[in-house]
């Protein structure tokens, strides 16, 4: 997906909000801002908002000298879903169908996303998601392919969701499925690294490995030789949130994207509405899942 | 008030906006960008919201080509304004308070704002304002001021709430005041000019003068003399919106803000939530108003 004029003004916003957390030095914040003012003009027309966050992102970190500036908050979004998931597990092993269930919890806890917004509703994103009776739309597909496969990759987004991704690769487990979890490179905004699959007991379920990517995001371009040998022969990749969305919307693999929908821009790609959730495979699946 | 740095994704958001009303050529709307973008390093700190709200809408007019993107938008708040025009007139003028109520209106009338969101729900705005049994917190103030002074200077904000202030205004009239409705000296964003207050019939029941900004509010910086000199003579001053707000916010005059709360930096500058109709005397008003 290329990055839309719609997402200049949320990339400053973004820039300001990782000042912020970095640093209280407002002279910081405006010298970072100032930065990214300087990359607009040289953003190339093709470039997706994944190139250009692991930009601004990587401005914020070096004119704040904070390499981690979400960490707390990492860990503080890790804290909460942990204190919520044994509810959580409660209400998916008593539901009709535990893999939908806890499939529907792992996308509303993709609610949590700081390039978004800072406040976020988690409480009532599980709610909702787990009140909805109906199946979501590509579930059948999806349900068709697990038949096929003995092994997927899980790309993983935020802190704090890792815990509901956690509960989902559970039951995938329960299926006899070998998952590999997979975690960003390098701290970026409040995506998730291998620190943060530690720290939620993700090891304990599946393999984790890093994409070797910096951006928020999963695009090919800043990925690790070794995740793209693992990502092209994968027979099932489970995609989670808007930003690897953003990196893989137009690769030709068999995979499921598993996400709330929560800006404008994807929300326009992907024909939806902002505040749903969605499990959505790739275009062309029929093609590709052969 | 000075400018916040969250103000400054938002001039990326209103740029981008402007030049998508003003023309449909991407290249047209990324040079915009490009060319706000440079601003943003020059922008000095002690700046008003207004004097860079100029600056963009200048960059914005001038790449497009456009003298004046909002005409058509305009026009059509305006029309949209008047359709609903007499069955408030009726509301009005039936209800306990009529002056208060007019007031409130011309408050609710303040939501059509293409600064801050292009999508507004007028109907939805006056039912909350005019169904509210309540007060407004310095109404008393207004009407004690009112009671001593025979004219006021009437600051407008945007076309299609020009409909509203008329209302307004006609009880003014009744009361016996003169009103000097003013607009801007340019065209800027859907703010009121002396074309707009034509179209609504302002001129028949106010003087209708421009304050000679080219700017997206009331700042004395950017007026003419002659507004100036009747700014700081009058004995009463009604401020519409967030644009007046800014600009006017520290002058030690006896001035009324009346507005919708639309944007968080005016919401914490004011204490006040957003959404919410405001009418608010200046700050010190006692030491002022002597």
């Amino acid at each position: 997906m290329k990055v839309y004029l719609d997402c200049i003004p949320c990339f400053f916003r973004q820039a300001l909000e990782a000042a912020r957390w970095a640093t209280t030095d407002v002279q910081r914040h405006r010298a970072v801002l100032d930065e990214v003012a300087a990359l607009v003009p040289r953003l190339p027309i093709d470039a997706t908002p994944i190139d250009m966050g692991r930009e601004i992102h990587r401005v914020a970190k070096e004119a704040t000298k904070a390499p981690d500036p979400y960490r707390k908050v990492k860990r503080r979004c890790n804290d909460r879903a942990l204190e919520l998931s044994s509810a959580c597990r409660q209400r998916v092993d008593a539901s009709s169908d535990p893999l939908l269930a806890a499939l529907k919890l792992a996308a509303a806890g993709n609610v949590i996303d700081f390039a978004v917004r800072s406040n976020f509703d988690l409480e009532g994103s599980i709610e909702e998601s787990l009140g909805d009776g109906s199946r979501l739309a590509d579930y059948a597909l999806l349900e068709e392919r697990l038949e096929r496969v003995e092994e997927l990759l899980y790309l993983g987004d935020n802190a704090g969701e890792i815990v509901f991704d956690r509960l989902f690769v559970e039951h995938l487990a329960k299926l006899g499925k070998r998952v590999t979890y997979v975690v960003r490179g390098q701290p970026i905004i409040n995506d998730v690294t291998v620190e943060d699959a530690a720290y939620v007991g993700m090891d304990g379920v599946a393999q984790v490995i890093p994409s070797g990517s910096d951006g928020p995001g999963t695009s090919l371009r800043w990925c690790s030789d070794e995740f793209i040998a693992r990502f092209k022969e994968a027979g099932l990749i489970i995609s989670k949130g808007q930003g690897n969305f953003e990196g893989l919307s137009d690769e030709r693999r068999p995979i499921f994207f598993l996400l709330t929908v929560k800006c404008p821009v994807v929300a326009r790609e992907l024909g939806a509405d902002i505040g749903k959730i969605l499990l959505r495979a790739q275009k062309d699946w029929r093609k590709i899942a052969t």
